[in-house]
């Protein structure tokens, strides 16, 4: 296909636009490109704006990646700023767009179409939201105004509706600006897509750093003073002073403009597309934060809004509306947060996920050191890993810990985007030297301790699954098995303490009808009285993974 | 089967052997097991120990994880510390043992054996061998006595004879310890399983710590003084003075006792093994060091002395041997090491492997950032890709930088292992968060850089073969189109300068006739000015992957 004088349209200049743009630019040295958007700024790193409001990164041009001058002389790309598209019309293959700055109506024709209008935050209709000092984090415009409202230096408490990844960002960004932060959680947890164990972990982190984190109350309005400004967030339990609020309660797929021209929309809501980014009418591709993917582990239409896959996409898309061919099979919900000193992600299903669609779920929270344990400076992470019995094949992981969790989750990514079994990444040929890793990475030490679940050598039993046994006021003996010192340092209230280089020769204090479930620090020393107490003939034991350090 | 009464005989108490005989018990309650080693030290951290000489871990105790007390009291496993097995009787299934400290000789009898020797340094006879402060790093008595040796404060000028991964860690933490490092590397290049061009980027920043590396050149002999210490080393171009000298020339497998008894020795003279770490002859396993594997990459045995792998064909012996099944596939010679500021890693093929290996290679160099550039610390790291353009395969990688290089070779090798495409590659869903990664990794950058190559849209050429060409007086014009403050910093020499946005109205400046290279700082505005100029009608345009950045 020759691209003289054929015309590619893309509505939307931020992550995915953009790179659609430059893309296609390198794909077809001929073709005319033009790029409209709504807004002022283009090309922007959405996802370093919390940094700037912290000012971990000093100069909000750094956010700016590129200008529309760069694109123009490199790339000869027109890219129209303040230019919003109001129609498509998919049968004249035209797009009416207002010129904002001079309210004047255009119209494009376009031989290709690629929509990339983005997505925007939930503002839920409660009295007193338009309050002053009340914000969303999406925007240039909006962290502009967020970073001057801290600089202004009158804000003393700040109130966080929602607990997701930017609440939690933004949580940790203004205490470094010196703010007292509470973030508002209507769910029982923090960062939803976790499971809540694992969330938990994070959430005594916050509180650890000052934050005050309130799970399972819902904001219900916002109070002002004279001058406008909100000083108040009512919820349904409590008054929460605030200068200033973030509301970061989610976002939505930007779809109207498609919707409005007969652009199918997806069960999540989003742009649906195959695999080459085209939706339902010939020569139109979405992209980026309006679009909808697949999981790979499901198969099953997801929405996962992130720059990483914007990118992607819009290359995808630009490969093929430039006549070439391309294929964007799906996402794994990859997801990385920090949050104070703690790393936080995931890759693929968390267990509720994993059990909500149907699969037959084993799952491991296993504490390791991120490099070898003599090694100065080593740190533990928390790996939870997720497993189809079935298949053997992991489903998820999650990790948190000081210690460095990217490196594990990228590594499991990988392994789901091919349909690794627990017993393939136990046998990764990973890198290893002590500044990066113990002999055995922590993910191969995880896949071992899973393996030895899902074979049935072990039972192990999650540390959340022993307070619900608990909570429902079930009769079994917990059994600590650490040292003298460590139990007396604290331990969980109601258990029996025999220390592990004395079990072998204290069973008689055991009754074996009952059930027995063993804790250490991390683990290993319960799973090593486990066996002690099998081999000893007692039939119902078990024991806590990751035991302390996965209690909360 | 049941294993009661039986028994594991273990012949070695490092990384393979311990894991095994602790692998075992936990398979086995029931079985005798017993381990014997010719050393008086077990289970010690052989890879920390270049870090204990640079005082970077304070204490040799740290080095040792376990003591044979432990697997006595926790595992009722017996270890035999200064006990040499001697010869072993495959038919009656026996294996003579000399008791070191008693002089006596024993006789053991086994219904299982693993063998767990080891390898040990290769010490070239050379005149002078034998003189004082003449050390190889391989035991917990080697390192003592280095340690003591450089803690003896005498030591002004060492030598280290050959550039590998221990020679290079040695040679960092002897400069930690005020000492002038010397390294001696018979070869063209230090670092021998990477290709010369990424480990002459290795070399330069040794040289920059004040390590002198000398390549090409042998050591002939030794000379010492009147008390018998080594004070010269003396190669076939010169002579250093030396206070110590470090011998890391490679090591060689243990494999005279296997061999004596009849069992097989492997192509790469390791003992040969089958997946599930079976040696020719019945219930005889041999692992770690001593063992061979299989390169999961060419398909072909290889021999890799890793503790990591130790430790996972420790495990998978132990299953097999205790009744149970487990396979280990083989490795992807996967290796990481540190060297001062800088992270080296390689994962697969090399370059000059593949291409030895008969594969249609294809490769790129690409540099990027290891975190959003806008985020503070942000470094670069150096990315080579190689291919096989017939599958599109990726056969291996090798990465240097100060950024992190250890997460992006993890996911190298793991998508290694599941035969992973470079367009796979360049699609997976990597964790992308501002202080972890750019939007699009390091990683998925180069493997697009490395797929536009293979699929004939761009043309990139590595550094290396542009030296070539230029030593080979062959006609050509190599292009800087950076700015003009850049290139009077500093430029390859001969080179013409265009800037980049110039370039498109200066093309008139250059002979359609000429082959014309481009090169930049990193090689995206060489990639640029390539298309640029193939838009602007050349046909013979190349530009120069990783451009200054990979020069050297």
């Amino acid at each position: 296909m020759t691209n003289d004088n054929k015309h590619l349209l893309i509505i939307g200049g931020v992550a995915a636009g953009m790179k659609a743009a430059a893309k296609a630019r390198r794909e077809s040295p001929t073709m005319k490109i033009t790029v409209v958007t709504d807004e002022q700024y283009i090309s922007y790193a959405g996802c370093g704006m919390p940094y700037f409001i912290g000012d971990i990164i000093k100069d909000s041009k750094k956010l700016i990646l590129r200008e529309p001058l760069y694109f123009k002389n490199m790339h000869t790309i027109d890219v129209l700023t303040r230019h919003q598209a109001t129609a498509i019309d998919i049968k004249s293959k035209q797009v009416k767009v207002k010129n904002l700055e001079k309210n004047k109506d255009l119209t494009f024709g376009y031989d290709k179409l690629i929509i990339a209008t983005g997505a925007q935050p939930i503002v839920p209709p409660l009295p007193g939201i338009s309050l002053g000092n009340i914000f969303t984090l999406r925007t240039m415009s909006d962290v502009l105004k967020i970073r001057a409202c801290v600089d202004g230096g009158k804000v003393k408490n700040a109130v966080i509706v929602g607990g997701g990844l930017i609440g939690l960002e933004m949580a940790e960004n203004l205490v470094l600006r010196g703010i007292k932060v509470t973030v508002v959680e209507l769910l029982d947890q923090i960062l939803p897509p976790l499971d809540r164990d694992m969330a938990q972990l994070v959430q005594k982190h916050v509180m650890e750093k000052g934050v005050e984190v309130i799970t399972s109350d819902g904001v219900k309005s916002f109070e002002g003073n004279s001058s406008g400004a909100v000083t108040t967030v009512i919820t349904d339990k409590r008054h929460l002073p605030a200068d200033m609020v973030i509301l970061s309660v989610g976002i939505k797929p930007n779809t109207k403009l498609a919707q409005e021209a007969g652009i199918d929309i997806g069960t999540t809501r989003a742009i649906k597309v195959n695999e080459r980014m085209e939706t339902n009418v010939p020569d139109v591709y979405a992209i980026g934060d309006c679009a909808e993917s697949v999981h790979l582990v499901t198969g099953k239409p997801v929405w996962m809004a992130l720059g990483s896959t914007a990118a992607k996409m819009g290359r995808v898309a630009a490969i093929n509306a430039t006549g070439g061919a391309d294929t964007f099979k799906g996402v794994l919900g990859t997801l990385i947060v920090k949050v104070f000193e703690l790393h936080v992600a995931k890759a693929g299903l968390s267990e509720r996920e994993a059990v909500k669609e149907g699969f037959q779920v084993e799952s491991a929270i296993v504490p390791a050191g991120d490099k070898a344990h003599y090694y100065p400076e080593t740190k533990d992470i928390i790996i939870k890993l997720i497993a189809d019995k079935t298949t053997k094949k992991l489903l998820g992981a999650e990790i948190v810990g000081e210690g460095i969790v990217d490196k594990r989750i990228d590594i499991i990514a990988t392994a789901l985007t091919f349909g690794a079994t627990v017993d393939q990444i136990s046998k990764l040929d990973l890198a290893y030297a002590p500044p990066y890793a113990m002999s055995m990475d922590a993910i191969i030490v995880a896949a071992n301790v899973l393996g030895n679940k899902l074979s049935g050598k072990t039972a192990g039993i999650l540390p959340y699954k022993v307070a619900e046994k608990r909570d429902r006021g079930e009769d079994f003996v917990l059994l600590d098995v650490r040292t003298e010192i460590e139990y007396k340092n604290g331990h969980i209230k109601g258990c029996k303490h025999i220390p592990l280089d004395k079990l072998a020769s204290r069973t008689y204090e055991l009754d074996n009808s009952q059930e027995i479930i063993t804790y250490c620090r991390a683990g290993l020393r319960a799973a090593q009285a486990y066996r002690i107490l099998k081999n000893a003939g007692f039939r119902n034991v078990k024991y806590m993974d990751g035991s302390i350090m996965a209690w909360t």
